[in-house]
């Protein structure tokens, strides 16, 4: 039988806001952050998850982080993962922990952060990766992974096993399928708010060379800017890609129509148009936009807000996060509300490491919970994925099946290392070097 | 001019769970404790602030305090008390730390517990009372601190300052009105899911010989439990006094309302009847256990959440907190809200020091924003107020007046270090006795 001995808990920090990567109408100078945790066993793998920040703050979801692994069962890793829903259940749920969510927010986070590295480390003991882990495993045992609560006014325990029960109808062929053709990407690499006009045109023609069928803008900022990036990127690209703008939930709820209507029918979706717990506002906003359609999902704080986004009739496109919710047991909830509602996944991605482990649940959906592919896609930004021990591989505008065992959030130790903040070496040499003058914490 | 020169922080936490005190279907255990903040002063007055938690938690909540001071502008004392809605602002929507919120859980609570901290010293400064300092204010200055961020759709600027101007009319004769007759409060003290029959049935009697004409349940964890326990209550207090109950968030949205309405139309009110962040899930129970009304608030994570609470008429009490959220400045929106929606506000209180800090939003209330008193009671529960500079007093059933200078957040420094977890004396003491055997962070 294994223990767990030991859990380390890093702060890792890159200055992506020296480039403006990663820019946009809110977050205006993101330093993409996580914060990393190791569940180091006795015997066997490790386990890994993380939790991405945007960079101030990584510190609290660190300290979260330690909470939660407090708070797991004190059992071998074994029973641990022979029951991942009750240890889902431990966290979440916790008596005195919840107040300070219940569900949402840092401590929410750790617990993903907790519940990820457990499901890597049962998904590297099996040898697979984790969305095989995942498509392999019965309806039964899938059922108990899922927490329920405040759920089932939408679907049920027993709904859950239907679908998961019809998912096993042509399993291996559409596992197959997988590992041959990989899984629709769509790009924001060229996009981001900080980029000069000419630097977007190029990066929009590169992606549409590298085989991308979507590209996404952000906007926000200034709506006659927004009209001239529109245009630009269009006369980029060519009439036949799709072209997806993404607010970051700048607007007022009142407001949000008339300037996304400025920009024309031309829009494929708009993401995070107001704040992301405004499911009203989402609902309002989906009826004064029509043809064009919403997505949203990056800064959904749990199960719950999704639920009511689909009863709502609030969005066309669920955008899940890996690592903002309760781990994968909340996002196969989440999965399995899309499917219920008939609504199309396509995951939020980016980051650090949230492209690495996002992707796990695409392909989960399609071997067994939707089933489907159209209207589907995954965000892939090429940026930071050298960290990463299994970095995820785009070939054609495609993402390819992770192969290697585990989710996907192991880093390598010496990236760990220089960037963790704010002692690491790279972090030094950027203060000695005059590039960055103090850090808040110093 | 003054400078903040420092920020204590401390981690303090009572041993209810050895009592019960506090118990309730979800939180079963509770250690009632406060995230409590100290904000240092050259000179002059110092600030007070804290976070309410139930134990577990809330050293995260106290990383999160150190990380939102750190986000405070580098300005005199003057200048933040000056401007304390572009200060709420900077805590709130920073670039960086706002990812794990957004305006959500431990991060979010961090942010109230500093803007708590500043109002107090400026209500100090002021020599007045937190209450009477806002009723003093003009109505400009009261639009000023107010984030309207993602609520204009239900209330503009122009709206709040109509609201805050018509207040004026008749202020004076209604604070002098505060200050003679103080404000009708209701006790929980009687309902707590750990009491046996008898003590909540010698409770119930005790409180209406206090004064109180409301007393609380709590109920959700058997209904022959709750149906037998309403009846004894009802007996107990006779045929005048109104008893609600409260479910802390256990029921499923379809299953609450053959669970509450099992109880009969004598229940005043059901409280939390389901997740708080099921906004169409409160506005389906409320429809469905009509005339039976809706409250709920008091882990209702900021004003968007309100807001849209009102929008889908799914709630009759606004229970507002002192330390969920972003301070005195969110509660300001959270009054104008419900006097726009014409609901009354009936603020959560109990735990460590919500009674001492959120009185002063109802006196508030009344004073200038709603003006209305029907319908409109504080929660009181008699513990902990010990440990406070200046408790609230209940007389005859009615909060009087606070009247010393400040929020009401400090507390005495003994208390504090007795109770410092975990190596307080009071904590040394249970350990060496064996009352507790051991603590998580050991």
């Amino acid at each position: 039988m294994t223990k767990i001995i030991g859990a380390e808990i890093v702060d890792v920090r890159f200055p992506t806001s020296l480039e403006l990567d990663g820019s946009d109408a809110v977050n205006v100078d993101p330093d993409y952050s996580a914060a990393y945790l190791r569940l180091v066993t006795d015997e066997g793998p490790d386990g890994y998850g993380l939790v991405f920040t945007a960079g101030r703050g990584n510190e609290v979801v660190v300290a979260a982080i330690q909470s939660a692994v407090d708070l797991l069962p004190d059992e071998e890793v074994e029973t641990l993962l022979g029951h991942l829903g009750q240890v889902s259940k431990a966290l979440v749920h916790d008596s005195q922990f919840r107040w300070i969510g219940p569900e949402k927010g840092a401590a929410h986070m750790a617990a993903g952060a907790v519940l990820n590295a457990l499901w890597d480390l049962k998904a590297k003991q099996a040898g697979l990766p984790l969305w095989e882990l995942l498509a392999r495993m019965s309806p039964e045992e899938l059922v108990e992974v899922v927490d329920f609560t405040h759920l089932r006014d939408a679907i049920t325990e027993a709904e859950a096993l239907e679908i998961f029960t019809r998912g096993q109808d042509g399993k291996e062929e559409r596992i197959a399928a997988l590992k041959q053709h990989g899984y629709a990407a769509y790009t924001t690499s060229a996009g981001w708010l900080g980029y000069s006009d000419d630097k977007m045109v190029r990066l929009a023609k590169e992606a549409v060379a590298d085989g991308f069928t979507l590209i996404k803008l952000k906007v926000g900022a200034s709506v006659d800017d927004d009209v001239r990036r529109m245009r630009l990127a269009r006369e980029a690209v060519g009439p036949d890609i799709k072209i997806a703008i993404d607010a970051n939930q700048i607007w007022e709820v009142h407001e949000a129509s008339a300037w996304i209507n400025a920009l024309g029918h031309d829009v494929y979706w708009v993401e995070e148009p107001t704040s992301p717990d405004d499911v009203l506002g989402h609902a309002r906003i989906r009826r004064e936009i029509s043809p064009v359609r919403v997505a949203t999902g990056e800064a959904v704080q749990n199960r719950i807000i999704f639920k009511q986004l689909l009863q709502a009739e609030a969005l066309d496109f669920m955008q899940i996060d890996s690592t903002r919710v309760a781990g994968p047991n909340e996002n196969i909830a989440n999965l399995l509300l899309a499917a219920k509602f008939g609504i199309p996944v396509c995951p939020h991605a980016g980051g650090v490491g949230l492209c690495e482990l996002v992707v796990h649940f695409s392909f989960f959906d399609f071997a067994v919970v939707s089933t489907a592919l159209e209207n589907r896609v995954i965000e892939f930004v090429d940026h930071l994925h050298e960290h990463f021990v299994a970095p995820v591989t785009v070939v054609n505008g495609r993402y390819q099946a992770p192969g290697a065992p585990g989710n996907g959030a192991e880093m390598y130790a010496d990236s760990v290392s220089r960037w963790t903040y704010p002692a690491g070496a790279g972090w030094e040499e950027l203060r000695s070097s005059g590039r960055i003058t103090a850090i808040a914490s110093d």
